[in-house]
């Protein structure tokens, strides 16, 4: 296969969009292009360009677009009149769906999760997640992290850091304590630490938490890698203080970081885990909320939602499960292209005086400024590869490759990433210059 | 096309889902089939049983199980590699939609809106609608109204009225004021009155609000609907108080009611409008805020979502919107049909002095109490009718039949409903008992 | 005793309030005297001027100005060192008082409250009040009334109809429901029967409250006299759903509407009370909650209050109850003269069309407007009158004399509010005019 | 005159406390006397017995029980009939206090407030100190500080620390964000960095704030006491953040640290201050709200209470700012009072391996739990002295001594206190030992 994007030059007509849309539309806006097929890792536009896609749907397409497996058994399902939508009554498409996520997720890693279906959106999982939490603990403060992501409904709205996207809520967000993230403060604090004082404290202020909402790699925040013992920790502090440890995996998860949990072989099991993204394998709109069994107090119907029963989504995500998961070869070749992906990253950073962050497929680097990292994705974009920022100043280019990328075509689309940051930054000459840019490339 | 419906005796194994779905399942508990295949206005099982569908998805199927128009659209789609997930990037899928949207629903109404695509779920469109709300005007509060229903996510759920619901948040639900829906208080009171004098009392204690919220018809509230008189004083008392009239339409739009919008020639445009269940016409996930163009303030990404651009539930919206709103009739069939719902229902309710509910094919009848109504939708669904309740204490049956079905399933889906609340309710004789009935049945 | 004022023209030097108290002063801007004595009824200013009080500090000063009775007991105290301030450490003055408060107020009125001293002042006894009844029934949702006044720090302020004083607090105040009181609606309609309706509809969104806080006349929201079979009504509602009723009774207790508690003989009792105000006797800063010993649910120390223990207000407090409260007289004195407080007020009122309000010598008559209240009120100023007003718009002038006012200097400070009213108001010469006016002066 | 306290033997009869006050009582729990007379540093029960007071009310008296100029002042004023209570209106005792207050405080340290008499508890003054900050910012988060203590009514019980008091409330505490102290983490982490970098980083989910509310010495927190470099630190960060600085002056202040504000010759002016317990020099309610001219944005009436022109407290403080504070040698007084205090709770604290706390005459020691504190002063109640303890265990004993206490009364009551300690905890002999109880006794 051709590994070469070719992007278009021309901007298509977007008058319907300026009438029509709302201004809230972003990726159209730094990406001005039509988009009428997708294939793998290819996206196509109205114009006949190519594009290589490093964003996959912010990890919603780990597989790529339209994988040719999930797309037949999509069809074949319709094509027999499978039952679409049925709210939450029991179809094939869920029982196939639940018993391979049974068979193939679940026991292989020893893991006893009831699945909840939520509304097919992350941000619903999360809120099940969190009223979950402080059902079974009648508590109502949740502990979120610096730099989290976890949605735009209420509930996970004020989890996230976001000083943007919180203050889109117009009312205050209350019940949820920001605290940092593992490294907020530099290797030699242990934020872990800092938190278990304050909560073993009765004056701190710090009131008992019902639950402590965390991400192993921050996707939106910049892709911050916890380190898996400050992950027992806070798994740790959790269960001493009487409160639920949430993983939010609907970015790090379906192998984004490696196995298809992002918290496996770290030594700690969450209570409550949320998935949604590459979780459908197609892109399909598809939530889960993950919980031990005996914290399943819900009455029936206490948290619903109409399209809890996405059936499309089940049959592509249970396509995904078999194709994917059922055997280790796909773990493995995820490590070894992170390994790529990391020595890449590496070298740019050596070179420029610049830091990487993240870890598996999940990488990325921090170029200093939200305004160079604009630069680099818009120079990328130019060559036809899509990629795109994350962090509390959009200063990280991340890269978010397809899971399922060959090599060649991967290196070729690093390649177009590194010329960009190399045009845009200048290389580090020797050890005064690179200590100097590191002040200035600092958060 | 044979009429009748043909239940199976046989429950299947549900093992799987009683050892890893969560226990907030519902539906499921009441209608204990496995299902396998919808057409039109039926569901099919595992047994080879078919069911009536009078359920509709909670008004998300109202063209019926996968309609062979947009089930043929979705396929091409799909074989053609079309765009399944690309964030908010321009598509022509998203392209056909707007420019239809434009087309057969907005200009022929003269309604100037733009439309955000909010995660696609109902739910989320509410939270965003509330979010733009106080947003514009810089106020906190909330109208939503006694027996609204408006999702499950935070924001929403502070706009529901069930405390059930309600007591799943965990924590108290703030800057919401629960006001009298229309007659709530009798036919003598005008509750617009008493919250217009409220709210023009600055000792009242009631903030000024950022934004009504209300369903025109109450889907889950009990099948209320609010007269037009009604609905018109709230979008004056909202100008005139500087607040924003959102009408949640997700349950009573898209047809179910009479027309595309639920307040069509009621003499009113709401600032902002939701729209999720019924839109793609398939049952796939798709949501909508629409708002008036000056109202779009929002920031680029201040509200978004992953699966805020599901391009299958594009496709299939377009094709439903040309298959039945290009024409005008298809309302008149929906009015046709509403009168068949009117005429059966009031007879019904006559023949055992119960009262009805609703409007256009988003009727209801009052049974007095829950355990009456359940006995009724148990019966109906051994006789192979999918029915369901709705209101405080789930004492109304609710008809929400596929729009499109034809007169004589209709009808033999409606004797089947007849009969059961006959065998449930005794006829009332004389005038002496009916008044008494009325007594026993009230809420 | 000579019964006429006698204002001072001349306005003393301000220049050390301009420079240096707060802008938040209010009653010095209307009254811009230097008062220097105070006796009895008679405030006295720096210039020689003598002014007729009749706004008794917010009904503080029941009993006027530095009785000398409870003058000449503090001054023994103070002379023999007896403790000022101790905490809540017991003290003799402590002890006197809960002993007389038993003996003259409990016992004869079959009552049977604990104390709780809290800080000394009204809005502090109205916090310990609603914390109470959060914490005895687990629930967070406090009823209040339009137009209802309790106190300025933020839980308290929760509980204020009053626009202007609520939009002081900065944040939202939650947890509270203002709920309108008897009468709010017309004659016709009982605000009552609305909030039982839609308390025991559980979709009405109105959650479960805590307690129902509550004025028998409302002080400052325009001295509406609630009737004692709606208070008994409340009474009955709080106690079906399982909430406490808090009688807030600061500013309507100590005699002011006749009995030494408002809701004597209304055949109900408040589980809890709140007083402030009169309490000392003499204008010290004084609060007390009351409530039945089985709500003692209180830890130790759980609200306190440095000053709790004001044992100079002790000292005064028990020498006022034991001169006023201990036979009936002094109850039947107050009838006496709220009677002809009432027959000269309406008189007043029926000369210019106008309405009155309130109850035993907690009385006020609607003037229409705040603008023409202000002329009303300065005029009487003018002429050595202190009178002020209350309700949303400032519209009501309220008469809150001294109890121990005698007759004839009583119906001399009347004389001088009723020339000033008809200054301000034409009289109504037909029936016409009047029910036009009525019209004019609505609310 | 003798220095040696005199305890009673007997406890008095107290029925009608057990019967008639709440449960809600703390200090006469541990100090089961009734007390009928109080001078200087001596209080006096009914049963003869005479104690040393190492409380002061929580430094409420400063100036010791009862001082004769005080004393003669209020009785003079009452004999006079002064004006006791007159709402806000201007009164002489009231010029004379202001006009006082900025000859005798504000000139002299270079300083321009205006004053806002709030309702007289301190809590009031910090309830109308953050409304302020709100109202100015604009902004609804406050920052307050671990073991902080400011109040029990809302608003105020929302900054406080301890998780005992917050309980009390009832309701989610919010718009509050609750940061460590100064020292908090040990010597070498600098918690205002900390906050700083959280504040500056638009991730971290921290709001902007509207104020930082801190104490330089945590009374009730633990006598914990801020470097004035870490003030100062904060104090930049307020004004960089566009946040308000309100030091909380009234455990602290009124000579309490040393000079009349516990921050003067510190290198920075709070935005704004409050003050009570000590202000009226005699233990009387009385509180204020300092804040620079220029934020003096209220409405007139905006924040009020009805005890906010308590007159009996403006007489006494007025001759308590002129006695104590008109020239500078009070404050070079409590510098060598604080002296031999520090130096005999650090030789007290060296013998037995325990730490020291606190600044000026208000200082403890940490004696490790609440257990040995409570035993510790019950040893001393016994042998008369008053004296109380602190923190977040309660594990530190405060000596919170008047301040015009003679050396001879102030080394036999620290006596007490050292004998009672070498009692309850055994000294140490080796540098093993000591190493090991610092261990033990950590908080």
């Amino acid at each position: 296969m051709m590994t070469t994007p070719k992007p278009s030059a021309k901007t298509p007509d977007t008058a319907i969009y300026d009438r029509r849309e709302s201004g809230v539309r972003s990726y159209s806006r730094s990406m001005p292009r039509q988009f009428n097929r997708a294939q793998g890792v290819w996206m196509h536009d109205s114009e006949g360009g190519r594009y290589l896609d490093f964003l996959s749907g912010c990890s919603s397409l780990n597989y790529g677009h339209n994988h040719p497996v999930l797309k037949q058994a999509l069809m074949d399902y319709i094509a027999s009149d499978g039952v679409t939508h049925a709210l939450d009554l029991h179809t094939d498409a869920k029982t196939d769906f639940l018993q391979t996520f049974e068979d193939v997720i679940l026991r292989p890693r020893g893991l006893d999760y009831r699945a909840m279906f939520t509304g097919p959106t992350g941000t619903n999982a999360v809120e099940a997640a969190i009223k979950l939490a402080r059902k079974v603990t009648g508590r109502e403060m949740v502990i979120a992290f610096t730099n989290g992501f976890h949605g735009m409904t209420l509930g996970a709205l004020a989890c996230t850091g976001n000083a943007g996207k919180r203050g889109g809520a117009g009312v205050p967000l209350s019940h949820v304590s920001h605290e940092p993230f593992d490294g907020y403060f530099g290797d030699e604090v242990d934020t872990a630490d800092l938190l278990e004082q304050r909560l073993a404290d009765p004056s701190s202020g710090l009131d008992a938490p019902a639950a402590f909402l965390v991400e192993t790699v921050q996707g939106e925040g910049g892709l911050n890698a916890a380190r898996p013992e400050w992950l027992r920790k806070i798994a740790a502090i959790a269960k001493k203080h009487g409160a639920l440890m949430i993983v939010d995996d609907i970015q790090a998860g379906c192998g984004r970081t490696g196995g298809f949990f992002s918290f496996e072989d770290m030594g700690f099991t969450p209570d409550v885990v949320t998935l949604a993204k590459s979780l459908s394998g197609m892109g399909l709109p598809f939530a889960l909320t993950l919980f031990r069994p005996e914290l399943d107090v819900w009455n029936p119907g206490e948290h619903n939602g109409t399209f809890r029963g996405n059936n499309h989504a089940f049959v592509t995500a249970t396509a995904a499960l078999r194709e994917f998961w059922a055997d280790p070869s796909f773990a493995d070749d995820i490590a070894r292209r992170g390994g790529i992906l990391e020595q890449r990253l590496e070298r740019i950073a050596r070179r420029h005086g610049l830091s990487t962050r993240g870890r598996g497929m999940m990488r990325g680097i921090n170029v200093g400024s939200g305004e160079v990292a604009d630069k680099i994705t818009g120079a990328c974009f130019d060559e036809g590869l899509i990629i795109e920022t994350s962090g509390a100043h959009d200063e990280i280019v991340k890269v978010l490759a397809p899971l399922v990328i060959d090599d060649e075509t991967f290196n070729a689309g690093l390649d177009i990433l590194e010329e960009a940051i190399a045009e845009a930054i200048a290389p580090v000459d020797d050890a005064d210059t690179r200590s100097e840019r590191k002040l200035n490339v600092a958060a």
